[in-house]
């Protein structure tokens, strides 16, 4: 069992705050652009679509269980691996658990999910279910699951490792990769093409902010969607001007 | 491929109203009273649920996507039928995509969305995911889906026609079907029996709210729900008189 | 076809109020305690998640329809089993219907609802769907369903028995059995055991309540959760100022 | 719990015969000629496609388990369903399983079927699992099922009625229901037009071996299939000839 | 409804020798190595494993049915589209129904597929369900279908289109589209590279023969699979000996 | 990314031989007994059910890939998880793979079995899919697969990690487990049980085959399965007497 290698999260200030301004939609179409076909993390829902979630994947792999192993109620916090992920993760991180997609118990609950918040993390994905959602509801912390369940995890859960790639919804998730969530879900982008995809994401929103403007007013979406050089001179004008205005 | 035949709408204002009153499970009853049994289109979701939805169908299909078709990410407003369709659909018009239940990428986005609302359109219906969900929940325009996915279409798809007969929700729908949503999901009522279903399904609901008014008073349903001839008595006395007050 | 045996119902109105003020995980908990593994219907929400529901199951088991059965569009109230289950279930118990998971036509309606909610019933549990969904929004009364289907339930379901042993979201129900609900779902519990995972689970969260507030005042996990002998000290202590101050 | 009425099971040896010999296809599109859309058991797959099977319905019906019933390893053939059904099933019948289309565990064994099998049955279905299945393919007993698995029942099932109404994949299956097997698969016919449904059946095979000589001598479908006046006036020369020659 | 355009097919002998001595394996690694990821129909089954298909695509696309379009038990050749296809159906080419991968009714049967054979057709593909299934298996036509099922198909399918790109098995199919079929399913490959992709699969394939005796023989699969450039200069001796040998 | 531990394999030549002449059926019934609910792979299907298999698991884990990482077509022996498996499984060993039930591309093909084989392992078993099954039929090696898929398995998969805890068709399997084939499908023993298993569950197939031989010469189930007192003595002097034949 792998329970991972030193992680270096060095994404500028700048390109946090850009991400958590730009739509996981805009998001997987820069990723797209770069080749990247699969990176949205498919089935799953926000417990709280209100929030914004930008950090770096911390993950939990969960096996099925077995009647020799694990099969606790009450977990050991010195040997049970996602006992040890919980006071292991750390500031900026998001806990990726992959729960293959079963949802016929819990893979977390809220009391471990207040001490990842406490120990800094920015948020919790899981392609299971969660216990305790009601409480979630409440909780100032971006969570994103596939389903409630009331059940505790150890009935049909084993944890095995923590920050190795494991998949989660559909998508692969390498520890450290940046995560991104909204309302809508959750989009994972390599770490090294963070920035530039930002950046990028940044700029499609600003392009599309005035595309949609101008379908608002009765355009056609013809030479506007996507614009054409006539439309692209009118962007930077515009573009111009709000720059002047501000 | 086939873009379709010229399109009769001819539905009168009072029965518009009348179906736009009337809840889908009644319809659905009034349309199985006649033999249908499949009209309702299964597992969508309504992403405003507080607004109603009447008008009739143009249908847009899609085939999974190729390398060697419609691959890009950037769309040709003059080839891509998707495209096609935006710019031809036309007042009263509900935009029905058969996605073939695929959610693994969008079948269509928010900003073309705003385009066929301002053509007149009066909603849209997929059976596939849709992209830019949160700001699809701000917008006035009654739209039905199966899922939120933040990946652009063309990913999975390939649109092929436009205005041909689909599967919907394992529903069929014919162009210039009238298609009816509510806070349940979305009917499908064939052309021309439109009017006597709004008719009927008008009379039936005012006979279920004097049901219901008589249940929530202490009756028992023998008798009343169905309601035998005494009940049915009753209620034209009650009908006649609510005339009279009114 | 059995439709049940008299039912006694003896619940302590302390245990009552002890189930309704009790989560459906910690309850889960306590009966996996006790060896039980799968007692939380699986793949259902919460029409009324703001709700809470206590009651005794009484049972209505569906079979698929066929043509030669029960297939008609208005139903007779003295011999189908589902209007007789309506005027059969009592105070205090809750409605939970065996749909075999189907959720391509309704299993109940608002009528029936309105009418078991007049009788005293707590509840109502289907694994499959409900019509009418938008008044049941609306009605104070806990409803619990896999999916909303405007369809009446004729299309697809023949009701054959009450107050059997069904299966309901793939859990055993067995009638008499307590059956608790809140906003994540609705756990089975055998009647016989019913106070005293009542007590047990109430005390299970006074003692997670403590747990809490020490993670959320920064504490690991270790040493708290699962609670050491002195946390567990420290748990009597303030659990005894606890009582002072009130 | 019921455990069944006393059956009457009187078609006539020559039916019985005739339907030995239609496959299962004829008898399902006689059945839609009387407006029985749904009466082929979806899912399963024969285990001896090489032996035909015909008997009247003897179901069984599985709940899920739960901890508290049934949960043991060896079972008690004085209160366990699924044995009291082993011992009462009869000449000519055929065991049906209602297992909700659940194949985590199985739902029947070698060992009991060998035992039915002397009793008299005429065959085994089920919309669950079976063990045993290499002992099963040895055995000349007809026997439909979804999947193999080695667990043993009780791990998943609990046995509670038998001969009341069930499913059994995805149709009704009634108690004396004539059952048909070939090696597509199973048909539900109900007992009082089983007599006329194989009659038909009979008529419609000997219909469709005239036109498939043609079609395969190189005739277009047209006027052929369906056959035309002309067509049928050939048929039934081709019939009387027939009927001179044997 | 389209009934499509004139099909030119005008591959080569050698071509479809080539393709039908050529696993699908193999061919869709050719069509990977040309960027198309998702070519191989999936979730189908061989009723014929023991025949080789190579043809052109002729496609026939299945919507729902309703009760006011196609529901009859006898069809109209004249109108009936699933009829017009079985009579225009031309020499070399291979039936593709799009049957949504609905599989609770087939979606065609024996005696038109016989007919279909007769017209030369080279075989037959649905991701729906046939019956007939056991005359399917003692017919000399290469067949590939999801399921069977005994129900005919105007129960759940309208023919709505022929010769109009369709989804089959999840994979887009377009008319004329070559469509090789072997034990292990079918591939599709656009016509435009079906002539390149033949012979680069079958350089492919003999290269595979000599890797394969290699690890036969004990190699270790380092250098040989993919081979370096010693193997590969082994490879051309080999294949220089193999030439002079025959 | 852990490559796992040495790896000690002790069962003793008996045992494994008892292994491979007793049931997967009968072993899953002792691991039940000693409290194991699921260790029986589901929804497998052997390729070879004519072979048996006994070995232990040397596992092999795959995740969702992406374009970033392993995207080739040709495989880089010196650093593919996969390639690096193929080299590394020794003699006795079955390679078990966890390629997340997902079926949409293969995830091991033949030349590599081939490989493994001659590497002395003693068998193959896949949650996913398999390409080149056709070769697979024909080849001295127990395979077990979900389904056939042409495609290579790159497409879908990127190998991550060997002998590491892995889920495999739902089930738990543990580098060094016990796995054991038969025509029904794969079940895991846990290595320190497995020499008890095998020698109970050889106890218990003499039993059956007595029981057996009972009930086909009429008797009933009733004190013979389960055996009672009168039953199991019958037994002990059967088997006496078995001994002195031989």
């Amino acid at each position: 069992m792998a329970y991972g290698a030193p992680r270096t999260h060095d994404l500028s200030p700048a390109t946090f705050e850009k991400l958590r301004q730009t739509s996981t939609a805009t998001l997987t179409s820069q990723l797209l652009k770069r080749g990247f076909r699969n990176v949205f993390l498919g089935g799953l829902q926000a417990l709280r679509p209100d929030l914004r979630m930008v950090g770096y994947a911390f993950t939990l792999r969960y096996a099925p269980t077995r009647e020799d192993v694990g099969f606790e109620v009450e977990y050991d916090n010195e040997t049970n691996v996602q006992r040890l992920a919980v006071e292991a993760i750390g500031e900026d991180e998001v806990l990726v658990i992959d729960a293959r997609g079963e949802t016929r118990a819990a893979s977390f609950g809220h009391i471990l999910a207040t001490r990842i918040k406490n120990r800094g993390a920015a948020g919790l994905v899981s392609d299971g279910a969660l216990r305790d959602t009601p409480a979630f509801r409440e909780m100032e912390f971006p969570t994103y699951i596939k389903a409630p369940h009331a059940t505790t995890s150890s009935v049909v859960h084993y944890p095995v490792d923590m920050n190795v790639p494991v998949g989660c919804g559909g998508v692969l998730v390498m520890p450290g990769d940046v995560v991104v969530g909204d309302a809508e879900g959750v989009v994972v982008i390599p770490a090294r093409i963070a920035e530039s995809v930002a950046q990028d994401a940044f700029e499609q929103e600003l392009l599309e902010e005035f595309v949609l403007s101008k379908v608002r007013a009765g355009s056609s979406i013809k030479g506007v969607y996507p614009p054409d050089e006539k439309t692209l001179a009118e962007y930077s004008e515009w573009r111009r001007r709000s720059g002047e205005d501000s």
